[in-house]
């Protein structure tokens, strides 16, 4: 029987193999009598764990040596706390607003520091990008915050600002949950990078972050210890007990998407992907995109009937087609397909069929 | 062939047939097309997990009604912080320090309130609890903190002081991270109860925490959201996307431990186990525990070989008669055999003809 397509947008479908391979290794890791949940983090099992799937996201992001790779807990919306916390010092953060995600940082900010809103697209309701050179950044910010794929409102950051051009010498930090790994980050323009796992890196439960070393060491007082980049840095994500089977299957993760050429490969199915769902819904009247060209997400493709009075039979005709988790976002409406990394073409191609398809039957 | 027996502190040994089920179920939950990682967070399948899970528990520890049942991350060593976040106004708290993990606790309280040392078995090293009658509790504590079994020293409350007899108001927080479901809680005196899931729940990376409702809403301002008890509450633990699968396996040893008879029927075995272990300890010159008797761990039992430099042999001996992860946490030195739930009887007995055995041979 085929398995279902899963166009949830997180936590989200994961490879086959990447399951397979967890549920084989479930009772007895490698011969080592032993469960990777049932494993202590010090031991020398685990730490082998951690160690290549550290080694293998470094290779697979390509993140240069003068950054740190941290494994910790919270989510991406911890980290709307954690990053003033640690890089804050209290005063004041540009942000700029592209939909839900970025606002609720820049919303959280304010606990520990002042963010100053630099740009922000709610004047198009979310469908654009505000460029670059309009955003009005602060001489003295701590650092500028961007969320480079919204995964509600669909849009993301085809490139990433060069700060240093805009006149601003304050380090980039990216909240990449929803499309790392789908493509290639350049580091030389990023300070910090953090990201939930439960799109295309794994169970939700861990958050990836990367953080350039000379911005480790400047948390307030009072950032809790388990969330202290140094803290967590000096020890090697071990200062408190960390999520292990989730980073266990971050590392099959890691595995599978090296298998399939890396990240560059896998940016070009991506691509291709996406330009086949989006060349649908622009060639339709039945159904539509309404996010702007040049800055339209790989990852997370909001879309709408044009009579919304068919949403419910909409989604219960694809769930009888073996296509789940469509219905969009209650902020937005209508239907979102999220087609991460583990959505394979063939999957994007079932869902325009059965869009076809179903419009053809009330036609 | 047989499994090994697992003494790990944690991440601990798992019951197999918990293993199994969700080794079982990895790639389809009950037909519904998705693994459980896979599910978003609202949809009805997860929250069918997780609603049956956080009704498993409240019955098997008698949660009284009046108080929530929260699924957070960061374990119990994030809670140092949380709870004073949560609980403190900045104000004073009482901490009673009886081995590593309370000590911890009373300083990363000092980020955010006045902690006062109401008692310390440091005198002892950690092998006595102070006497709570001896406890110098302040009249305007916010709350009285203890860890009700020390992972590392092994020493463990066997009933909970009755604060308001000492003549205090404040609500008791217990750390019960090593030793929840092992035994009944009398929820008369407690405030808040928090444990990582690492040794009795589950993997690492949930937490469960139980907060009694008068006590929400009183967070300082610069508590993160994602770690204020009372929006975690408002928001049935979705205010950020839950740790769905550590939560579901979590749900799956709350089954189990109710077709082991609950909670009562584990604690009798736990108390059994506990005594063929230190009976034979103390029936011993070859090893010893030096723990005081009123306040021996029933999970966590540290115990020495008179011979030190036979740890090695000793530790590779075990492994070799499939008895894991027997170290001792190095603050201490020498074994420790942790014997949670998941340690079925027969596993002390083989633990303990392995002592014997190895001490016969060196005779």
């Amino acid at each position: 029987m085929t398995r279902p397509f899963n166009f949830s947008a997180g936590p989200a479908a994961m490879p086959l193999e990447v399951l397979q391979q967890a549920a084989a290794e479930m009772t007895d890791w490698h011969g080592s009598g032993m469960g990777v949940m049932e494993m202590s983090h010090r031991g020398k099992e685990f730490i082998s764990i951690y160690e290549q799937a550290e080694a293998d996201v470094r290779e697979l992001l390509a993140v240069p040596a003068n950054f740190k790779i941290l494994f910790m807990q919270g989510g991406g919306l911890a980290e709307n706390a954690i990053v003033p916390l640690n890089l804050s010092r209290g005063g004041k953060v540009d942000v700029v607003v592209t939909g839900s995600w970025s606002e609720k940082s820049y919303k959280e900010a304010a606990k520990y520091c002042t963010p100053h809103l630099a740009a922000t697209g709610a004047d198009t309701r979310f469908t654009t990008l505000p460029a670059a050179a309009q955003w009005q950044l602060s001489g003295d910010a701590q650092y500028v915050h961007i969320c480079t794929n919204e995964t509600i409102h669909g849009v993301e950051f085809h490139s990433l600002p060069d700060l240093q051009t805009l006149g601003c010498d304050a380090p980039l930090v990216i909240d990449f949950s929803s499309h790392v790994l789908s493509r290639s980050v350049d580091w030389s323009k990023v300070g910090v990078a953090f990201g939930g796992a439960q799109k295309n890196i794994g169970p939700a439960g861990v958050t990836l972050v990367i953080v350039r070393e000379d911005l480790l060491g400047h948390a307030l007082p009072i950032c809790p210890s388990a969330f202290n980049y140094k803290t967590v840095a000096d020890n090697g994500s071990m200062y408190n007990t960390p999520p292990t089977y989730s980073i266990y299957m971050a590392g099959l993760t890691f595995q599978w998407l090296k298998r399939q050429g890396g990240v560059a490969a896998m940016e070009q199915r991506n691509i291709a992907k996406a330009k086949l769902l989006y060349d649908f819904l622009d060639s339709s009247s039945f159904y539509s995109n309404q996010v702007a060209h040049d800055c339209r997400s790989r990852m997370n493709v909001p879309f709408f009937l044009a009579d919304e009075s068919r949403n419910d039979a909409f989604l219960a005709g694809a769930k009888a087609a073996g296509l789940l988790q469509l219905k969009g976002h209650k902020s937005v409406g209508g239907m979102r397909a999220s087609i991460y990394n583990a959505m394979p073409i063939e999957g994007v191609e079932a869902l325009i069929a059965y869009m076809r398809d179903f419009e053809t039957r009330l036609a």
